[in-house]
């Protein structure tokens, strides 16, 4: 029986399997969850043990992990000759919060009009699982694999933690391969075939302003300094209300994209008001009008602040002057620039724009690089061709606005070209309630992937 | 015996039964102190009761109170010819939070170094008590009252329940009085008997801002328009990093302080950088500086943020763009500024520099009215005599750069002038841990309000 073969005979199977892993609440940011982190590791570590992996492992990182979750790896590495694949995935999962607004609770999958509903459908215990079953049957297949198979798989990816980036860093003969795989991204329209060739970097920050000693009686106001409106201030220079990012320098790093990139976005299917109404849900779409929207979204930096802590948010009122405000907020980073650069510039930036009275610290929670790869790559070109195979239609190149840290850390460290070869869609609902996952993709996604490994298993490892 | 010699001999008395009424605690905040509340007012009620007072009831509140604590009332009528007096004060208190930070616990009210320290020491119930001992003490010496005499105790200050409000509004025949007594402010510093002649209003707000219909992935940034990002760019134009306030037509309504009161305000014993370091407890004081610092605290309208809701605050990192930000604001009135139209400013301001693609909200919750009395008014010179007898030194005229909603209330609706005699110092720690009233403040108040009680009561009443 061919690999594709057995995978359609066993969706059901697969299916089930993936709810199993679902219904544990691998909530990496949460140290309540700590045990529920590790049941989701063991668990993976059983099942690539019962497909036929082998030095199948719990990997616990150090360093500046926060959190301390392990990674889960396992190879097999008898395809002498043969590339290698590095699939990368990881099964920690978002807060579900806030709960009242799933239809269905956010860790009892549920299936509902041909999708899976549960926090980690789509990210990325979902997408995570298909390298596990296209590579399962291979196995039942061929006997063996076409080719050597690695897997890395993290529990610290919605927190940014750094223990992978550490290990690929110090491990970098551990983890050898030719290319990898990581399917954490989304398709660009239903049905349509989707490689994800460039990333933004991330700066994600705390910015803290302290005004006085201790919370005042704001019938002292005019006078004492709140930071609340110094913060308010500073958060208003960083980007204007055109979108447009005031800190000197930052955009002259920018990698703008070439001719033949900014053409095929040009003949992407998408409609901007669908995309507004579906998508975004707001009034309107903003930003710097000199660029076009996906400049805008894929190859220019923005800055975006999640929240504010400090004051008083109870009901009614409470005269107070609050003496301490931490605002998180965060950059995205285009191709060429770098994290480092990005936040001395912004730390040195927000020291300026300070108001009077005011003690303000940037602090620097987590960072990734911005990534981007060739659309003539030779693994980018095999792997447009398996999915233009399996769904028909011919495979789209994009890039994303969101941040992959392990994508720039592979290319850094291990120089591999990363394969982002994503099977979620825009309207999934990633990291907000009602997450979900298109079953025909989780299936298609499987063939996909299968059929691309099974299409390079004959070239020369170039290793 | 004189009323001064009954008050001094019964000193003990007087300290011990407000200490019993300080170890009730009637947070009015707070639905679990709900019985403590009522405690607090039925014991106030028999207190009057006991020192010969007339009509004592308890007035239940309705309209918009949040809360429905009682009004505790009383009066003696008896006086014919003579003035009448409206003792004003409140038996809720603040809750005690943080209580790790107190020395002695909030509600065992503690002798310590010439102070008693306990919640509501000196805001309000110590100050309000003076009152009732004063009363007591002229009933003692005279066998009778030698004026008029009216009690209206609240019980919802703190949460600015507007039970009381709507009472004033609707009832004013039955609250007639030629002048009020308010003792809610304090001293301008140890031993120097000060009159509080003005107080700012005040609009406090939310203002929400809605960018989407559900969070996003900050990935869209730079072309999701970000409901914080929109808040803060709001939030920095109302008033410019040097304090002025921006909303057109506002500064316009501002009554200047006369020459007169300027110059008073210069001869203030006060040291700024004694202020700074200990009052406000920052780096620096701030403001418009255009104005002296009396003129920012006491009589120029101000703009503070106490508290932003919404967004990601947890530890760690979320990448999300919240739909949804409300901040928490609000304005403190000058003289002669009115709470509607400087709210309907404020709220056109607000929609005007609102960003595009987001909706904003502005709502009020509640107002209070400036208030201003003059220097030479009858009744506010009789008792600056009165203090300046009592302690010995020239009583000082200043203003509170807070406000007391039921002074606005008092004047609009009953035309009464309100004589702020407040006895509290600086560093009572009012709203805040180690609350706390000098007892000798305690006594030589109640010496004050009997002199001036003593010293009105051959006038001729106006009604």
């Amino acid at each position: 029986m061919s690999a594709i073969a057995f995978a359609r005979q066993n969706q059901q199977r697969f299916l089930d399997e993936l709810k199993a892993l679902l219904r544990i609440p691998s909530i990496s940011t949460d140290p309540a969850h700590r045990a529920d982190v590790r049941q989701a590791a063991t668990t993976l570590a059983a099942e690539l043990q019962r497909i036929g992996m082998e030095n199948v492992q719990l990997i616990e990182t150090t360093g500046t992990s926060p959190t301390g979750h392990p990674l889960v790896y396992a190879d097999w590495l008898h395809a002498e000759g043969a590339p290698t694949v590095l699939f990368y995935g990881h099964y920690d999962v978002q807060p579900p919060e806030p709960l009242d607004e799933w239809i269905t609770p956010p860790f009892e999958p549920t299936e509902r009009d041909g999708n899976l509903y549960a926090r980690g459908a789509v990210d990325d215990k979902g997408q995570m699982f298909m390298h596990i079953k296209a590579v399962e049957s291979l196995f039942a297949a061929h006997g063996r694999l076409p080719l050597n198979v690695r897997f890395l798989i993290e529990g610290e990816e919605e927190v940014g933690g750094e223990g992978i980036a550490h290990y690929v860093a110090s491990h970098p003969a551990n983890l050898q391969a030719d290319f990898a795989v990581v399917s954490d991204t989304h398709m660009f329209a239903p049905g349509l075939p989707t490689l994800c060739i460039g990333l933004r970097g991330m700066i994600y920050t705390e910015i803290e302003v302290r005004s006085a000693r201790a919370d005042l009686h704001s019938g002292y106001g005019g006078a004492a300094p709140n930071s609340f409106n110094a913060l308010a201030h500073i958060l208003s220079r960083i980007k204007d209300e055109s979108g447009k990012i005031q800190i000197p320098g930052i955009l002259d790093a920018v990698l703008a994209p070439d001719a033949a990139e900014l053409d095929s976005w040009r003949s992407l299917p998408f409609d901007e008001q669908e995309f507004r109404e579906s998508v975004l849900g707001s009034q309107a779409i903003v930003g710097d009008s000199r660029f076009t929207l996906f400049e805008r979204l894929w190859a220019q930096p923005t800055f975006d602040v999640h929240g504010i802590r400090g004051g008083f948010i109870g009901e009614g009122a409470k005269t107070v002057i609050p003496a301490k405000a931490t605002a998180k907020a965060s950059m995205r980073l285009a191709p060429n620039m770098t994290a480092t650069d990005t936040f001395r510039r912004f730390s040195e930036f927000v020291q300026q724009v300070c108001p009077a009275g005011v003690a303000v610290e940037v602090r620097l929670i987590h960072s990734a690089e911005p990534s981007l790869i060739a659309i003539d790559n030779p693994w980018i070109r095999a792997a447009a061709a398996s999915m233009t195979e399996v769904w028909g239609r011919e495979t789209v190149f994009v890039r994303s606005g969101g941040s992959i840290p392990i994508v720039g850390d592979l290319q850094r460290h291990l120089h591999l070209p990363c394969i982002m070869m994503g099977f979620g869609l825009p309207d999934d609902n990633l990291h907000a309630p009602n997450e979900k996952f298109c079953l025909q993709n989780f299936h298609l996604g499987i063939e996909s992937i299968l059929r691309f490994l099974e299409s390079v298993a004959s070239r020369k490892s170039a290793s």
